[in-house]
């Protein structure tokens, strides 16, 4: 049997959950961590929100509203690893060894960055006009979130694709440097992610400040709802379901059969009142059940923070162990390991890797025996990864049966093929 | 009597101590880290190593090197706090509070990334051609160094002061946004630090590869002097001391009777052999009896990390309860804090004053009521610093008292100057 696919999720705290928030991501998200075959890790990113935000009153009030919501909603703590990131101090010291190396070129290809850099160009301003170095930095901290957590997939939209790409980079140079320690993670794409028109017809969305909160009293979400915009078509005129706001949100909570008697009621000409009362009832019929729960949880922010502290503990157990790992293997060790180390290599010398990158931007590779004699020596590969294959191949393999490897490293002047294959079997041999 | 002055260095793990570094920093830092009335904080920075260098052996070696050496030299672990970087967990959580609200135009000024963008353009290569950001982001680190201590003194050479004014920047900035929690830290400018010429005559430095190694056996030591450049006089000829390496070396480690003395034998014609053995022989009865300190701790690595646990205990004695200050000013509570501090301020509404930064990039304040209408209104000022100053004059002396405020802000249009003290005389009393 196979070892459950490791998923890892975030939510900013820099804001209070609507109806948009809960349709599109916490009823899927929820729904999906339910299921057999997924290890979930769900955190409350909250050195994200610092980057949005200035204000401490709203990231604290917001992760209280975010958690509180995901648990009324049915996020199951016991199921999954359900953590506040800056709970995990593994976290940032990650981000700083991840920091040292990432080129900074790859940073000023990301989309947001450039994004600020097109608007300042636009208003005739400085380039990094309002561009803090934390918006800058971003990737690098989601780096760090994922990698920490060898999360193999990560659920994002479209926009986010990019900053898996650049994880997989980061993950990519740090194997490279340090040998393999991340696996690559891969962006699972919401593709249909479900979105609700907001009170003005846009997208539900806090830019738009047309946002219906997920949890609010009774009354009050009954008149939110009244003031979504229709058209001003009479009662007992027939009423288009296409582009209509009103019918969108109730599709998003009502069974295909609900849906198709809404629609009948539209074309019967239900007057604009009655057609929000019955959206409003039916909202209400799911929300309420979790709206008990949610109150209950912000009128005890102490049980809240009894489950997350339960999270890092379970987070940690993961992360601990994991960044000590990392801290060894770029050379934060205790200082008599170095001694125990450089022992063990005095004793047994081996033939040996070394993955580099040249001027050009591209990485090599060479195979040198136990005394330095260089055996193999590679052309360019374009990426870290593309270099580390080979090499996993040749290692698999040894040098006359990689022939597909052929074009892209070669025998060196004083050597033989067959020195080359003698080295990979002992490589092999010690591993 | 006042309290002492807190001190902080940092020393980078990636090379091994010379007799340069002796004479230039570790000799007079011991010395000073003597002296009553200065509270020293002393760091291996290991995180900063990894901008330096992808080699773990190397930085593991050289943290032990160097804390060895320092050890060796006097240093007195009950009376300075000596610790290794990565043992304190704050440092990496703060870079990030830090990162967030540092702007990137600030990063963008940094000589040492300049330099580069200088040489890459140079070279006709990209801007940020082997630029990582551990190179751009080095500032916050180093700023998260100095402020997690709130330490007032950093001894920086000249090329250093950028990183301290830098540091002071982002000071400002945090306590402008969160309130005052940061001592603005201050340049002490070595303006004589000592330098020694290399085995080549030029700068003692690892980057010219001239250096003779602080710890090596006799013998070595000896083997090493004897390769110092000298002129081609021969024995009996008078030798010139004014640009001599052997002789300035000679008087780093002489009292000035012993270099009169020297400079007699120069003027008398001693042997360019005869006068490395007097140097060799001055420089080993100073070093002789730290060598053997030196040889036993690098031969017993386990008391060397016990001593630096220790000292990170001490530096996590400051360091801990003062980050848990800094979490909660920028919003990272445990979430009953939350009910408690909303409880609080719904309990005592108070006048308060908003600071924020405008798009013009000057920082600006604002007095409002308890009720939040305005009652003072700033014009712009150049840094955060000079917005908070005119903010603790106002609280201390009202407004109609602070004449020379009375230019940088107004009494807003519905309110009076009256209104105005009263306000800050409520804030007074509530201090």
């Amino acid at each position: 049997m196979s070892s459950p696919l490791r998923v890892l999720t975030g939510i900013t705290t820099s804001g209070t959950p609507h109806l948009g928030n809960y349709v599109g991501a916490v009823r899927p998200t929820v729904r999906a961590s339910r299921l057999g075959h997924v290890e979930s890790f769900m955190f409350l990113a909250d050195y994200h929100a610092l980057i949005k935000t200035g204000d401490p009153a709203r990231v604290q009030r917001s992760t209280l509203e975010i958690a509180a919501t995901w648990i009324a909603c049915g996020l199951d703590p016991a199921k999954v690893t359900f953590y506040r990131q800056s709970d995990i101090p593994e976290i940032t010291e990650l981000t700083w060894l991840l920091t040292c190396l990432t080129g900074k070129g790859l940073l000023n290809r990301a989309h947001a960055y450039k994004a600020m850099l097109d608007r300042n160009a636009a208003a005739g301003a400085e380039p990094d006009e309002g561009v803090t170095a934390g918006l800058f930095m971003y990737p690098v901290l989601m780096a760090a979130d994922i990698l920490l957590f060898n999360a193999q997939q990560v659920p994002v939209g479209r926009d986010q694709i990019q900053h898996i790409e650049m994880a997989r980079d980061i993950a990519a140079s740090f194997n490279h440097q340090y040998g393999e320690h991340f696996v690559l993670p891969e962006a699972a794409i919401e593709e249909s992610v479900a979105t609700l028109p907001g009170l003005d017809g846009r997208k539900m969305s806090k830019s738009y400040d047309n946002t219906i909160p997920l949890f609010v009293p009774r009354e009050q979400l009954r008149k939110l709802i009244l003031g979504i915009v229709t058209d001003s078509k009479a009662p007992g005129e027939p009423k288009d379901t296409e582009g209509s706001a009103l019918f969108q949100i109730y599709q998003a909570f009502a069974t295909p059969e609900e849906s198709s008697a809404f629609a009948q009621a539209y074309a019967d000409g239900i007057a604009w009142g009655d057609a929000k009362q019955r959206l409003f009832e039916r909202i209400d019929a799911e929300i309420a059940p979790m709206r008990a729960t949610y109150e209950e949880l912000m009128a005890h922010p102490e049980r809240v923070e009894e489950l997350l502290q339960a999270g890092a503990i379970k987070a940690r157990a993961v992360a601990t162990p994991f960044a000590a790992r990392l801290r060894h293997a770029v050379g934060l060790r205790p200082l008599q390991a170095a001694v125990e180390t450089k022992a063990k290599a005095d004793k047994a010398a081996l033939p040996s890797f070394k993955q580099y990158r040249e001027k050009d931007g591209q990485f090599y590779f060479k195979l040198a025996d136990a005394k330095g004699r260089l055996l193999l020596q590679s052309l360019g590969y374009a990426s870290p990864k593309e270099c580390g294959a080979a090499i996993a191949q040749l290692k698999a393999q040894g040098w006359s049966a990689s022939a597909a490897l052929h074009a892209m490293a070669a025998v060196a002047e004083d050597a033989s093929a067959a020195e080359a294959d003698a080295a990979l079997q002992v490589l092999r041999d010690a591993a």
